[in-house]
């Protein structure tokens, strides 16, 4: 791996033209951010108001009245502007850069004369600042307003957001730290951490790295900062303590985590920062801990769809190969946590094996957050539903059979905003000899070899199609190498390279490297077939074991009622089933049809010594991500195959 | 159906002789109950205090002290004195009735004046009585005083405990009726209506029936009666009453519940006792709301097992179908329940589909309740157990992996003691025309037809065997009927008649009828072939669908990690397997053996589109009830059959 932290970068300037991601940019640019703005202004019919927006203004002094929501509410409107952040970088709007200023002075206003900024604490408990790390989430939501304030900046140029916040943070350094008449704390919900590296990329001040380091390894270190803090409020810890502080990663020091351990959105923000960390500071060690944590989450207790996070019982893990279907918690921001460890990974060590889990938690576990129209979300998301148990069986409680408005936790909408906005800036990194191509989807990219200007331009209806053209184009020829990603998910890749078959170059940790002299008007075409697959989980998978899930590409499928009826289960898959794919009418994407069988009793026994019997019957699975937006019922993802 | 109350009676002095269930007899009889002795004297070492005889003795004002336990801490020395009396009525021990009189003694100075008795409420709120009957036990616990005082009567003929309970009824009587100064309530737990009908057997007294009816008949009514009481104390109603009241079945008045609901001990003590008082009253009506509801038991909401009850919360049913394996709940108290249910209703209408289901609820759900040496206790009994699950799923936090020495709430251990002491009773009932044979056991029973007496002998090693001999001895030739019953899960039973194979006869509900004159030695043959079979559940049953459970005679077996390793999901069945019976030499009870494949995976890949490689393994299954008598480890009941 290298870390060389400027040997890989991100490019930003990325333009997303056509395809599923840009339509999910499209969404939520166009539909998701406008109904965000409308829920943080508490002005959406039908919905528990958010007063985010308002909690300000009361922390600001310019409306009487009480805090409401989450004690988290500040995090989305943070997330909401950073959201806004990129969709402005891309499709600048002065309408929406006007709404997006008015609110930065918002946050402005609402900060305290010492830079301490929390709307929580200002309204209800303004002397009890710092004494719940914890539960309270101060540090957490110190650190979106951080992220909105990077994003701003880089976007709009405009640094009003990025005085507050490195105000903020010079406050929140006079308080932490390792010097004695400091607190020794860290946050119970990570993200600052990440945050601040993110600070330092723009701010280049030392401080910022030092803090988030201070963070990172202050974690878990005995005496237990937790137990001191509930000690000093005359406090019980808080009950998660009881499960040896793995709910927030504070069980152990980082560097001595083996397993990816308690809340999965938690744990995801923790090891994106300790990957931050390892690149800013060359830290192979900590890079390794990372790894090894990484193969732990993706190895054995990941779900095929990218999903994390196996009970609602602290929203978390579990242990190894412990993935329930209906159960599952597979919360939309673990997903969206995962991508964004993937994708500091990925800038340390272009290993395809972290753009693969990428991809599946994108198009699988993390689009299935939103509906068609980006104004309905899944928080949980199982890979079994059947509507009527999510109102009997209490484990299933925090399952929603159909997506929701907006929620009184409502994390997730906003996350898949800032995701979906800035998607752009993962398709590509710009590496010290070339450029890593790691995602596929119509897009031009602008890089600089030496002095030389590269456009490189994707053209491809990817993932629906495996066929992606690559066409670069130059001023003059120009030495460097094409890093094309090769998806594990394809036995057979082809690549040509201007019409002729390649077959001799070079595979890299799962990179196809082209390095030649490249000229104006070369072209790379990628066939990656798409043939419907059949996945096996792990024998160890309890709940998937004896079962397949239909896959093409990178994208999961899976079975609805309304296309298959009720009880799903009772589906059976043909030994060797002749799959079919087809453009569906309403759905606009291509869904796969087989001819199965329905186990049916033949004499209404519970229980028979005779084998059900099997019915014919066509059965149509939908990409996984699609769920849900037609009729409301049951779905499935693991189907039986024939006995 | 007969209901008329007289055509059936039980044979309450049949001998168990060996086998089996006389085994189970002779554990609890020399193990059980004087271990259940001691905890109810708090004297077993390591074992939370039971206290129960402790509040006896406060109540009674013999100690001082503060109540422990449950509110309903009475009825485990209710139960055990009931498990006491049948012990004696089979194997008289005058020390163990001094102690069973003494304790009786304790109840009855722990009665108040008014004929009140509960330790609870007279210890700690005696102000407060009859005034949460939803949530507090006062009418349950008097339920199981009254059993135990008919019990006591009936096999010791001493009265001083049926005079205690008479004494209660009248109190109670006196608070409860539709009376206007009455109070128009019911117990949160059902268990007093079922007793009522017991005590009217002995007592003949038609007060002690019309409260049973009373209770049973105003369950359910609007006004509901416990948030009148609620009200009344100026609280809200217990938070189950949130599910629509049916947690303990009075959401809608017994005779128009068509499903089983809610606390699934509770709902078969109020089944129960409604078939009671269906024949006792020669309700045809009543009696088909009791068959409907045991239709959607048995045929949609029961275990392979026996066991009911498919979720911790609330201990009860969920719906149709939903029969999860490792979260069930399945307790002990339930499936002892059931069989306690399915003994009325075969009183009434002598059908087999009774008798079979309360066959496979005791060969599996029940026996596994308890240890081979009758000290330590399930009472939850799961049908898949991952021990290292049960310490970090939420949702299985109430499975114990392996049996415990006793419980907080320890309604199991002497539920069990008294079905298995009182078992005998449940093997024959005498009909009009002749006997019923419902099980098959190593037993002797003696009747009269006429002014003839007959014993009859069946000699057996069922369920290990399924050949059956009947003897029958009589001074005189005699006119009766025999009806035999044929099992279920038997295809292919033979009977023979002195020696002649009988093909002629009639089989009427599921019993073979032999009617004629019958002489001194005459000789019933009966061979129930006991072929491994693999049982399917109804395709519904998401979680047992595309798997089979291991079936010999009524017992259902599985598969322990002692025997075949850890991963028993990973164990699947070849298409075609050849089952090997074999007696095990340390159980002493015939197991299964077979080879089948284990699923593994080729590259250690979560996901792979690869199929598992299977490597072949003999596997050993053991009857279900057995396990966790050796080493702790995973169970698994349904097992992967090939694909």
């Amino acid at each position: 791996m290298a870390l060389n932290q400027r040997e890989f970068t991100t490019c930003k300037n990325t333009v997303l033209r056509a395809g599923l991601l840009a339509e999910g940019a499209r969404v939520v640019r166009e539909k998701m951010l406008p109904y965000q703005w409308e829920a943080l202004h508490d002005r959406l019919p039908g919905v528990e108001p958010s007063s985010a927006v308002r909690n300000l203004r009361i922390a600001a002094g310019e409306e009487r009245g009480e805090y409401h929501g989450m004690v988290f509410q500040d995090s989305d409107v943070a997330k909401w502007l950073e959201a806004m952040a990129y969709r402005l970088a891309t499709h600048p709007d002065p309408e929406w850069e006007k709404r997006a200023d008015d609110l930065i002075d918002l946050v402005a206003r609402a900060q305290q004369p010492d830079g301490y900024l929390n709307s929580y604490y200002t309204i209800v408990e303004p002397e009890n600042r710092w004494t719940n790390l914890a539960d309270n989430h101060e540090l957490y939501c110190a650190g979106h307003f951080i992220e909105a304030a990077v994003a701003y900046y880089e976007a709009t140029g405009k640094d009003r957001l990025l005085h507050v916040v490195c105000k903020l943070v010079d406050h929140i350094d006079s308080v932490f730290g390792s010097e004695p008449h400091k607190l020794q704390g860290y946050p119970g919900h990570e993200e600052i951490e990440l945050a601040l590296v993110r600070l330092y990329g723009v701010t280049q001040d030392q401080k910022h790295l030092r803090l988030a380091q201070y963070f990172v390894e202050q974690r878990g270190q005995k005496p237990h900062y937790f137990q001191l803090e509930a000690a000093k409020r005359g406090d019980e810890p808080s009950h998660w303590a009881q499960w040896g502080h793995r709910y927030n990663q504070s069980h152990l020091p980082l560097r001595q985590q083996k397993t990816a351990e308690g809340h999965s959105v938690r744990a995801m923000y923790l090891f994106a920062a300790a990957a931050d960390l390892a690149r800013e500071t060359e830290d192979h060690e900590l890079f390794q801990v990372c790894d090894n944590l990484w193969e732990n989450t993706v190895h054995c207790r990941m779900y095929v769809t990218g999903g994390i996070g196996s009970q609602e019982h602290g929203e978390g893990f579990t242990m190894d190969y412990d993935l329930p279907s209906d159960t599952a918690y597979a919360e939309t921001c673990a997903a969206i946590g995962l991508f964004f460890w993937g994708q500091r990974m990925l800038q340390i060590d272009p290993h395809s094996k972290y753009a693969d889990v990428m991809e599946r938690a994108l198009y699988n576990g993390i689009l299935s957050g939103m509906s068609l129209e980006g104004d309905r979300f899944f928080y949980v998301n199982p890979l079994e539903v059947t509507p009527a148990l999510t109102e009997t069986r209490w484990d299933q409680r925090h399952v929603k059979p159909t997506r929701q408005g907006w929620f009184t936790c409502a994390c997730c909408p906003p996350n898949l905003a800032r995701l979906l906005t800035s998607i752009h800036q993962s398709i590509y990194t710009r590496s010290k000899d070339g450029l890593h191509v790691h995602f596929f989807a119509e897009s031009d990219v602008d890089f600089a070899v030496g002095e030389h200007r590269v456009v490189l331009s994707q053209r491809t209806e990817y993932p629906w199609s495996g066929e992606v053209q690559i066409d670069l184009s130059m001023e003059q020829a120009t030495d460097f190498s094409l890093h094309l990603r090769l998806p594990a998910w394809c036995k057979d890749p082809k690549v040509k390279l201007n019409g002729e078959v390649v077959s001799d170059a070079k595979v890299n940790k799962g990179y196809l490297a082209l390095t030649r002299r490249w000229q104006e008007g070369d072209q790379v075409e990628l066939d990656f077939p798409l043939p419907v697959e059949r996945v096996y989980a792990h024998p160890k998978v309890r709940e998937a074991v004896g079962r397949v899930a239909l896959q093409r590409g990178p994208v999961v499928y899976c079975l609805e009622e309304v296309d298959n009826g009720p009880n799903l289960s009772a589906i059976v898959l043909p030994e060797r089933p002749i799959f079919r794919v087809a453009r569906d009418p309403k759905l606009h994407v291509p869904v796969i049809l087989v001819q199965a069988y329905r186990l049916e009793q033949r004499d209404g026994d519970l229980y028979s010594v005779q084998a059900p019997q099997k019915r014919p019957v066509e059965v149509k699975a939908i990409p996984y991500y699609l769920w849900d937006n037609r009729e409301s019922g049951e779905m499935l993802v693991w189907i039986r195959p024939q006995e």
